[in-house]
């Protein structure tokens, strides 16, 4: 089986690193000759080609299972692109980090004659870096794998690629309706992103805040280091979700913020009690 | 030199393993046999006694180095309890986490005839579970400690105080006046368990949420389990300064839930760029 990976950054490079001792060809096509050159000699590609090089269109007209791992506005210029070349019968999937809007989108987009069975996916993995240099072969190893079907897939496809996730290593696979995915994934990590960048960007103390910080600051701010041009998709791609767990993450901000003000020892206590056990409870 | 660390928590426990290749003698005095027992047999006290133990009050006679690892409230209570013990020249040191309020509460009960010289500390370091159990005596060593110099303090005590935690392997130490460590604290350490109570408390998806998270919900969640007799203590002994705090990242999580609902790509990378910026810088 012929597999090409289009990204080779934290994402794609991780897949191609997870999948190393697999039996599967895997091909890697990426914009950046230096990262090809590194895949390749770092054994976790068979062959690399650049984005434009002729080679790429070679790759994807034997590739039976396409991983693209590159931004969502990107995945849709290279289905335009590339589609011609699809064997019948191409499996492709994906790592994006939103889900309902963009499979209409991308749906739309496949040559239906050829019966592509799209496999929508978003790994629960990531590095706060870019690139290749940055990816690692053990990133899914406690990470949640969430599928999205849609009517158009296969049950024998979705099992495909829920047993490569578990090949990967990935310690859970879920399967949710897109709707689902994006509400789910507007809490448990959009959110999460605008709270740090926000907390981070409110440092008016003129300060070297490095020097008084503890390993909750840092950690709270890790994510804060964000790739701009992705997250700014994936935010106003899911934003009316979005808006709504701000607004009621919020309104539990002010709750706490209005027992300091009257002084409501006990409430407070019983809020922090709260959070207690909802964090015992999460893993 | 004989020192006596009060409370073997988390603190107090990691000060006596971070204090064991010393040639102190060490002695601990809890409230909790068993806490006492265990740290006899790890060897990192040369011997313990409960609070209430007549043994604990023959310590405190011979104790040069005084180190309260309680609560904030405890404090004042065991200086009442135990001043009369005091040696003359005691020094003491502490760890709490808030100091302008609470250092002209504590000096006005300190005996003045017997020359106690109170250096307040701030050792910026923790783990989000209690007891001895997890105490560790590396947890210091990427760790800032913070001193509160007061005028009674004697300069010779301040620079054996800072040696002790050079000692102990913090790798920065910083002196502030008490009105800056609280305004500074109330950012680096309030705000964020602040955030972090409220983002897991504003969970109302009536998902199994463990399944579908990614390494930054368990971050940003991390310190949501607090010890909630201390963090209310903490927060109501620091209110005015941790409400501003609160106000402030508001204010910045606003302009970005503007920005989702105006849709204002550039601004949102605007956003996401400085919290990069401030987040490489960081350390």
């Amino acid at each position: 089986m012929n597999i090409t990976i289009v990204g080779l950054g934290v994402i794609g490079g991780s897949y191609a690193m997870a999948l190393k001792e697999s039996d599967y060809n895997i091909y890697g096509i990426d914009i950046n000759y230096d990262t090809i050159k590194k895949a390749k000699d770092l054994l976790i590609i068979k062959d690399g080609a650049l984005d434009n090089d002729i080679k790429s269109k070679e790759f994807i007209k034997k590739t039976d299972l396409l991983i693209l791992c590159i931004y969502p506005k990107s995945i849709k210029k290279f289905i335009e692109k590339y589609k011609v070349y699809f064997k019948k019968g191409l499996i492709i999937t994906d790592v994006t980090g939103i889900k309902d809007n963009f499979i209409n989108e991308v749906e739309n987009l496949l040559p239906r004659e050829k019966n592509i069975d799209f496999i929508f996916c978003h790994p629960m993995a990531g590095r706060e870096k870019r690139g290749l240099n940055y990816a690692c072969g053990t990133i899914f190893k406690k990470a949640n794998f969430i599928i999205t079907p849609t009517e158009n897939n296969k049950e024998e496809n979705l099992r495909f690629i829920e047993e490569l996730a578990f090949l990967m290593k990935f310690k859970k696979v879920k399967r949710l309706s897109a709707k689902e995915h994006d509400l789910i994934i507007s809490f448990t990590s959009q959110l999460p992103h605008a709270i740090a960048v926000s907390l981070i960007n409110s440092d008016n103390l003129n300060i070297k805040t490095g020097d008084f910080i503890g390993d909750s600051y840092r950690e709270l701010t890790r994510i804060a280091n964000i790739n701009e041009d992705l997250w700014c998709e994936l935010f106003l791609g899911n934003k009316n979700n979005l808006i709504k767990r701000i607004d009621d993450f919020q309104e539990k901000l002010d709750i706490l913020k209005k027992c300091l003000v009257n002084e409501e020892e006990e409430s407070l206590k019983e809020i922090f009690k709260e959070s207690t056990r909802k964090r015992e409870v999460l893993e």
